[in-house]
């Protein structure tokens, strides 16, 4: 099925075999309803649901598309988000013609993307940021260690620390540099810290999902169950402010280095558009606890970048490439052992992988692993050298599958960075 | 003024100077609302609006009192909650008699405390632990890594991680024992790690403060006007699965041993109940950056008490006398330095303090520190000897400040220990 009822090129990350979820204001002024995007334009599930498209056994006139997140539709579980999979992609490819045939339903139901302003998709209780990538864990622990090792637990479990839901915002967000306090690099000990805008802020090219049904205080989700209670996923920077970051992160982990915004992007790629790029997940040695292993073990094969394209620059740069597909510990693994101990989830929590750095240079998904915190430049193809970010500079992830003759992509990820203030 | 038209013994918590604010339903099938505890009975303020009882300038007719969490209230700023508490003080000591004289409205609006069930308190956005006792943060240093000494950025700013906010249960919720992977504390370090109930399951006796009117993000809070963002303080117990904790901990801090549960006191005292028991703060050397120096530097003098009874017991053991006012941080602190970075604060965000150790051994705020981690025994009062907590053991926090023969209480805050399963 590669018909669809709306001009989709063939590098566009909204073919009809993606159908991603989102939240959008047809204009700035209107309500805020659920989307899904489709090429250049936007689908109103709102006018769709309204015109009483979805009849189907499990899901019917729902009026969860009229709200201002996705937290209710996610927490319906997999046979629906299926069963509205399924509508949705009948009628754009006008296989069901009631779209397709009706002009005025078209003209009111698919907006350009371009006029739509985004929101954040869900309400997030709680947000949890991973460290599920071997490269990233060997490269910061040569920077701050001198030792390029992983910590004893780190092949045991999928080590987490909790992060800041408040601060998590939709792509296009401005992320101001945070102030705060750093120590002296060159310190002999003595000096005391320094107050004033951070000198070292970076990003982290991560990929989050969210949770679709949760679990009560008590319970726990089992390996094979996990991958029911995961709605989607979507690109994450997680902007760290690195002399921040180190000066207090002893000993309770990163806290205001982390916690002044974290951005992702607008459309949630559901597992049933990621399912044609379903790969191998990385060998485990030494095999993990039962807890969590895998009967079926996987993961996906998505393709990730970043470009930075500074103030007053219109072409960017890119300064990695890396996939999602290097992570140690699955998607999967990461639910089950956040619960493993009777810790509840509710829907709309966000569960990020952490820095998504590869075995190459290329591919390190951060600046401080790039320049080695700051002891080497970084030099941008289109103008500018970078030890990290500057004011003004606009940081852009994407990430996109590439099937036969489609895509199934995300967008974007993007965020300038606004100066302190 | 101590009359009272409830009558209301020397030694109850809730005096009329004292007047919590929590949530409550009359009966387990009726709905929750807003209500202020009085003696041994709690004022329905549901009933009060409705009577056309608040009718102050700057709050009348309020309907916040009949949704199901005091996040509107606490919203409202200090001008709003000083006319609340001088309106409810003048209707329960008789000035206002409009209570005192109405038979019907009395029995209406006071229920037996002994009836009501107490709901979690507010809708909590984020919590966040802090870390500001001295002697708690030397302790633990001990016994990690065998040197009683701060880390270098303890005494320039109050370290502190994100936690989990859905685990956040109120006081009287049954706590269950954490499965999990724990690392054999003999081992060579070729052992693999364990999984099963956590052998070393901990109380931390902590405070916490609910946030009032939250902050935009990119904005800050300066330390003179942190107070004003301040609506009140409960009781906390931050449960603490020690082995699970040591394991997973490093290198970005605590997360499955301290998620599974997480209890307050269903009471919030208002400052202004705490107003006659303020106190110097600790003098702090070498002084703090000037964001977080404080014009008016203060803290509050609040004793507070652990007590365990085993399961079958009926009497409880006192294990820890300790205060508030030992605290090196100051709540004004911790809000304004959480700010410092653009991080924003919403609403009824919960922020606490730290384990609130002390000088000496008695007044060391959690088993870890009683027991030097498992190396020592704790003998109890009524029977029984403890290295960490057993199941079926009840953990009863108090706090209770003693006027001029009236106290100033936050009443219990308690769990129960639940067998792992
Ligand atoms: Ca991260
Ligand atoms: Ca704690
Ligand atoms: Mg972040
Ligand atoms: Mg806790
Ligand atoms: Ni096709």
């Amino acid at each position: 099925m590669s018909s669809c009822i709306v001009p989709v090129s063939s590098d566009s990350h909204f073919s009809i075999h993606n159908l991603p979820y989102g939240i959008f204001r047809p204009s700035a002024s209107s309500a805020p309803r659920a989307g899904v995007a489709i090429g250049d334009f936007v689908l109103d599930l709102s006018v769709i649901a309204a015109a009483g498209l979805f009849n189907g056994p499990f899901f019917s006139s729902p009026s969860c598309f009229s709200e201002s997140t996705l937290n209710s539709f996610m927490g319906m579980g997999r046979p629906i988000w299926k069963e509205a999979r399924s509508t949705i992609q009948n009628l754009l490819s006008g296989e069901n013609p009631s779209l397709k045939d009706n002009a005025d339903l078209r003209k009111q139901a698919l907006i350009p993307m371009s006029e739509v302003k985004m929101e954040l998709p869900a309400s997030i209780g709680d947000y949890t940021d991973f460290f599920c990538s071997e490269h990233h864990t060997k490269n910061c622990s040569k920077i701050f260690r001198g030792e390029y090792a992983l910590p004893p637990n780190w092949l045991h479990l999928p080590v987490a620390y909790h992060g800041r839901a408040s601060s998590v915002v939709v792509s296009g967000t401005g992320i101001r540099r945070p102030m705060g306090q750093s120590f002296p690099p060159t310190s002999d000990g003595k000096t005391p810290p320094y107050f004033g805008p951070s000198r070292r802020l970076d990003y982290e090219l991560e990929m989050a999902f969210f949770v679709g049904p949760g679990i009560e205080l008590g319970e726990r989700i089992t390996i094979d169950n996990a991958i029911d209670h995961i709605f989607g996923l979507v690109l994450m920077n997680d902007w760290s402010a690195r002399d921040i970051q180190f000066w207090e992160s002893q000993p309770l982990g990163p806290f205001l280095g982390k916690n002044f915004g974290t951005s992702i992007s607008p459309w949630i790629l559901t597992l049933e558009a990621l399912e044609p790029f379903k790969c191998e997940a990385p060998n485990q040695e030494p095999p993990c606890l039962p807890y969590l292993t895998e009967t079926s073990r996987f993961t996906y094969d998505i393709p990730l970048e970043v470009a930075i394209r500074p103030a007053g620059e219109e072409k960017q740069s890119v300064v990695c490439r890396t996939n999602f597909k290097y992570l140690y510990w699955t998607i999967a693994q990461q639910l089950t052992h956040h619960t493993v101990n009777g810790c509840n989830v509710r829907t709309g929590d966000l569960l990020a992988s952490g820095t998504i750095s590869g075995p190459d240079k290329e591919s390190w998904a951060c600046l401080l692993e790039q320049t080695s915190n700051a002891q080497h430049d970084i030099v941008l193809e289109h103008g500018g050298i970078r030890k990290y970010l500057e004011d003004g500079d606009d940081v852009i992830f994407s990430g996109c599958c590439k099937g036969d003759g489609y895509c199934v992509g995300f967008g974007t990820c993007s965020g300038t960075v606004l100066p302190a203030s």
